[in-house]
């Protein structure tokens, strides 16, 4: 079987043609420092020396590589390969030549970190060496061309994020049976840290905050690390929390009661309905062609519509190599958004969907769904929430 | 005891001073996507949002993150933390404003990858941040104050690198009793495998290349993963390895003998003995205020002066939390290295050094040990390679 990558470099040619694209040019060096995280889509080595992997509307594949780097590459990788000593500037620029692209694009873009991977200095190098040719004047970023990339899983992609969901799931259920009344944020964290080992997964994000553990009304809430809060009974606890299963992502958030359901004080029970009506007003509206902001837009209004303030992120990202997987976002048009809210929903894509609404006594109601977008609208990864999870006191 | 990062943090504001630089600013977004490697050295955590980290010359530590991620910053790291909602941008402008920089030093270099972290996406950015105010005119390269930032080793990190290298000679011994004639290279390269995993240690570099197992004469060298080649009688056998331990480096090169010592050929005793020549020569001449590329000459003329062809590469490089460490080089004035052979070599520099020589019927001869600089010349971190190692068959 062709490895991931492949069949992604295979993905390429249509999305140039598709796009009116000549070449994409992956343009870096040291790839075991700084890699580009759309590199890793279609090659999954590290090269040393400046490298030009360039990928052509014809499906031409060819690595220009340091000679020292040039045996290293992995059979059938690319079509042809050619190996430099002291500098490649004249090797690029035959290259170009003999190619003559109308346009190239390169991993550089304001919006999309995944499609931001060459460094600013490489850019200038870039520069140099094209100085004088017609090839600067053709570069374009290659944004659009990554988005749909890195957005239109292949169903090998759909099965590790499948996977990876799966693990995590299953480590939720364990944490659940753990949980009891006056544990710590740092004892849970460091438990399913123990269950992530054991099911031999990855982190999807920085292990220090994955899972976020939040305990009680009092936790700051973001991207931040366990405290020595204790679960209380009445209280409520907040997980969100990815793995990596093959080098692909799950991103989950779930909300823990400590009581019965009968216990569930009426300010909880308003919120978690609301973010559930969120989700469910989200997930009914998303299919191929809507634009990510329009999403956002639909949950944002059944918050505020109920009463809760706007949540202060995205409805929702991508969720692939990466928890944050780039291309469109389901997201408000918000200046540190730049242009991802403004794309069109593709099939293939994954998604978190993500709302949440705050108490006034309790913190942060806040739950988050993995959702495949299919043909005709689209289909949970997850298993939604629909309950409180109540652990008995 | 205060973290490596904080510790290398307090290093800063004196290098700025030595470099009559006022600011340096860390400039970087979804860091578990691209990090910056200069970021690491200073920061161990994640930031999402776009982000600006400020280190003053009067040692003033600020960060201006994303509200989701300001919680989430290590206690003691800054001094000064300021979120913001929407966007950066005026919270960045109030900042330079307060602080009136007359010059920022930003990672952009074409040089050094380890002083390259920024995108070229983030960079423009930053220019729209800071258009119509004084402060896109006053941006100018870190490179020398990441090179002096990450070069001048602090005496904890000297420590872990001396744990690496002592890590990677124990499994060179461990894998030196387990040779024997017959095995291939992948053989090999999974017992390596097997015994970082027994150590716990990490890998310097990808592991597919790590070790670099080459046997006999038709390994094609350099960045290449291990073959079906088998260990022979008569025929030697190379490694490139390095570990990382408590996210530190080791990055040693060694070369073995199937046969006694009397049965070694004169054309591989004379390249072995010509190779440590080099290492012996450019040991004795590095010390600080040396010039990188003048380092790497006095080596390449000893294999030169002996009937060796130039090697291909740089003679060393610096090592600490990557193999390959950037800042400045001892290797020749190629356009490939940019401007890194010109720089001087610093006390608290640590740099393999690297050199080898062909055989006609035996392929390369090639070692490589790891050395600190001191105030009066240079140590071993190692304890260098003197005589092949001899596996009797």
């Amino acid at each position: 079987m062709e490895s991931i990558e492949t069949q992604k470099a295979r993905q390429v040619c249509g999305i140039l043609d598709e796009l009116d694209l000549d070449c994409w040019l992956i343009w870096v060096r040291e790839t075991d420092q700084i890699v580009d995280p759309a590199m890793r889509l279609v090659f999954a080595g590290d090269l040393v020396w400046q490298s030009a992997l360039l990928f052509t509307r014809d499906g031409e594949r060819i690595a220009i590589v340091g000679e020292h780097d040039a045996g290293g590459l992995p059979d059938g990788a690319f079509d042809r390969i050619v190996g430099y000593g002291a500098g490649i500037g004249s090797v690029l620029r035959d290259e170009l030549t003999r190619l003559d692209p109308r346009s190239i694009a390169i991993n550089v873009s304001r919006s999309d970190v995944c499609a931001d991977g060459m460094t600013a200095g490489m850019r200038e190098i870039l520069g140099t060496c094209l100085a004088e040719t017609p090839y600067e004047s053709r570069l374009v970023s290659a944004e659009r061309l990554i988005g749909k990339l890195r957005g239109r899983k292949l169903p090998d992609e759909i099965d590790r994020i499948r996977a990876a969901v799966a693990t995590t799931e299953r480590i939720f259920e364990e944490i659940y049976e753990h949980l009891a009344v006056g544990q710590t944020e740092r004892e849970i964290h460091a438990y399913a840290h123990e269950r992530v080992r054991a099911h031999g997964a990855g982190f999807a994000w920085q292990p220090a905050s994955n899972p976020a553990v939040d305990a009680g009304p009092d936790k700051g809430f973001g991207h931040v690390g366990p405290s020595d809060n204790r679960t209380k009974a009445g209280h409520l606890l907040h997980f969100d929390f990815g793995v990596r299963v093959n080098g692909y992502c799950s991103d989950l958030q779930r909300m823990v009661f400590f009581g019965s359901p009968a216990e569930i004080p009426e300010e909880i029970a308003h919120a978690f309905e609301t973010v559930v009506g969120a989700i469910d007003a989200a997930v009914e509206y998303l299919e191929p062609g809507r634009i990510g902001h329009e999403v956002d837009a639909v949950a944002r209004r059944v918050l505020v519509e109920r009463g809760y303030p706007e949540y202060r992120h995205a409805l929702g990202h991508q969720v692939g190599r990466n928890a944050h997987d780039g291309g469109v976002l389901l997201g408000p048009r918000w200046e540190r958004y730049g242009e991802a809210p403004d794309g069109a929903v593709e099939a293939g894509n994954v998604f978190t969907i993500e709302p949440n609404a705050p108490t006034e006594s309790y913190g942060m109601v806040s739950l988050e769904e993995d959702v495949l977008v299919t043909d005709s609208g689209c289909e949970y990864l997850s298993t939604p929430q629909r309950e409180l999870i109540c652990i008995e006191t």
